[in-house]
């Protein structure tokens, strides 16, 4: 049995493996293939429909605000928010909580002034940037709730009265938000959603429109939101998959559920991290991510064959990203409980073994 | 037994649903969904390499070309295109053969001078223009190489002393092309080539970065190549659904082959409109497509019999576009000859009927 800690894509339930496959064989008993329906079929409609309503029933998503499915992933959003949200000659603020950060400043730029109010680049984005201030006039601030390459996750999010833009990639829908608090929300589908190929966008309506810019029309949010996800043909099967997961989410008790086993799951394995001498993590305390665990080990040299000892037991995608190196355990929603209690054995056995 | 005669997404072979189902369960004997994978495993790498390397041999795209999948369709491309190689101060040609080069047209204007140099517009889009003069000093002429909505088809390409740039989302990969006559060809994927959710692009590299343009990332066609392909998380399930549908065109001859079964199953289709009373065809003979064969009925009010009437047959998705009216069948690859048939017994039984 493999036990699946990979960063994204990533592990989904087992349930949704099995009605996806089914549904590429002969979707709803329709005698198709969810492959070969059309998008404008009444049966896909009723996906993307349900697809959405799921989001806004599980995020309890305010009046004034749209729900839609894009393609091309948080790194066209790094693009499409400052071509939809910030004037020429207008300025936006970004904090610089790691690299995901970096390459959204990246894109802002060839549209307008981005100013980074805070980094936490002097300590290898170890933290999560606390004090800075931001200019009255920008039009919004960006972060990044959930810093997927380095470990940390903002716990408190920035002062809302400033227009929150956030990208949500690898921590929505792993605990309760307050979606009135924001102006935008993205994430890449291929973590707590569904499979890659979709990406989700919750924008509040009214602050579209007015940057005086012509859009691509496959870039403008408001052509997109008019066409209910459906502007050009939708990533069909990604979306019927997250349409499954987002059922499973609600089945096992909806955010507020899953939020609790996310909280244990985080907390058995930093505990072993803490108590066990080999290892430590790379992280501030309080800034510690519960998506994405980082740590090393005191001897480096012990890290090659941990590693090897860990997918021994079925523990696979622990690898570190090179930024960081040593270990990353991502504990997403459908990652089971039993799969950290088998790390946490696996790193106790090491222990004995290297005493 | 159903026969999909759909648009778009639209029937792919029987054995590649089964293939793809089975990949969502357990792919390649991993133990893990294609869905769950990491895009940089080295099981996906080979996935896309080898779809990569299968359009290259398909299509026998010489040296100096790229071939690369993107996600956002065809109208994504339609902004890319501009974007990538209409610089500002310069202007590109257009042939208006239809709905979607009109909207090619649209989003190409936000970049610089779309000319429209010739347009089927006066007669429905009922015929392929073919009388026209393209600037000499034009960055490239665009078409639509088949139109999906209006059911007419470049037999014969525009010449090619003009820099091609061709919308082939409903006709790659149906008939033999000569790569080396186009400056970049590109196709969402959801016809000859697989499921919705990944888009096609086979660009001559010496074209590219000529424009002094600064292009967000995801835009630029340059950074994709460089990537290749995997600047960020690719449509995983897409690709590899879209390679499992190369491996049969492969395996079933290629598209000198596939060609052949195409010719027959249109012709088939075309002789019973011409020969049965009761129908005819909406286009200019010779231009009528291979792919999307369009036609009404004599009598209008004979149509809504006559689809409940094929529907009762199995044969779905053959209402045609409201642009058109009528019937529009789509005898995309994996359409077998048999349903074909099928439809050609439900005109000829419906002609006996209504005699
Ligand atoms: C926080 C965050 N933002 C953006 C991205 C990039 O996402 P995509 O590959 O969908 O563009 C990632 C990918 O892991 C991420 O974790
Ligand atoms: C010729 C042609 N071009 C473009 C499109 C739009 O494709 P997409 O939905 O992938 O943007 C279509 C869709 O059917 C098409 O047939
Ligand atoms: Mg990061
Ligand atoms: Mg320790
Ligand atoms: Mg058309
Ligand atoms: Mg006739």
């Amino acid at each position: 049995m493999k036990h699946n800690f990979g960063a994204g894509p990533c592990i989904l339930p087992q349930e949704v493996f099995k009605q996806a496959s089914q549904g590429v064989l002969n979707f709803n008993d329709t005698g198709l293939s969810i492959l070969e329906i059309s998008h404008r079929a009444p049966e896909f409609v009723a996906v993307m429909e349900e697809a959405i309503a799921l989001v806004k029933e599980l995020l309890k998503v305010p009046t004034g605000y749209s729900v839609i499915f894009l393609q091309g992933g948080a790194s066209l959003q790094f693009a499409m928010v400052a071509y939809n949200l910030l004037a020429e000659g207008k300025k936006a603020s970004y904090i610089d909580s790691g690299v995901w950060a970096k390459k959204a400043i990246a894109e802002a730029k060839l549209f307008g002034q981005a100013d980074v109010v805070a980094s936490s680049k002097d300590k290898n984005y170890s933290y999560i940037p606390k004090n800075y201030t931001v200019a009255a006039d920008s039009s919004y601030l960006h972060f990044t709730s959930n810093n997927t390459i380095f470990g940390t996750e903002f716990h408190q999010f920035p002062d809302k009265k400033n227009h929150l833009v956030c990208d949500m990639s690898s921590d929505i829908f792993s605990k309760e938000i307050n979606v009135a608090d924001f102006d935008l929300i993205y994430a890449g589908a291929q973590k707590n959603i569904g499979p890659a190929g979709a990406t989700l966008v919750i924008v509040k309506d009214e602050i579209l429109g007015k940057t005086g810019r012509t859009i691509p029309s496959m870039l403008d949010y408001e052509k997109q939101i008019a066409a209910e996800s459906m502007y050009n043909t939708p990533p069909v099967f990604s979306v019927y998959a997250a349409m499954l997961n987002l059922r499973w989410l609600k089945a096992k008790g909806g955010v507020a559920a899953i939020e609790k086993e996310n909280i244990t799951k985080a907390d058995a394995l930093y505990k072993e991290i803490d108590r066990n001498p080999l290892f430590k993590g790379t992280t501030a305390t309080e800034d510690r991510s519960r998506m994405s665990v980082c740590f090393v080990m005191e001897n480096p040299d012990l890290e090659k064959p941990f590693l090897k000892f860990a997918e021994e037991k079925g523990c696979i995608g622990i690898k570190g990203h090179r930024s960081v190196g040593g270990f990353r355990a991502s504990l997403y929603n459908a990652l089971p409980i039993t799969s950290v209690h088998v790390l946490v054995e696996a790193m106790q056995e090491f222990e004995e073994k290297n005493k």
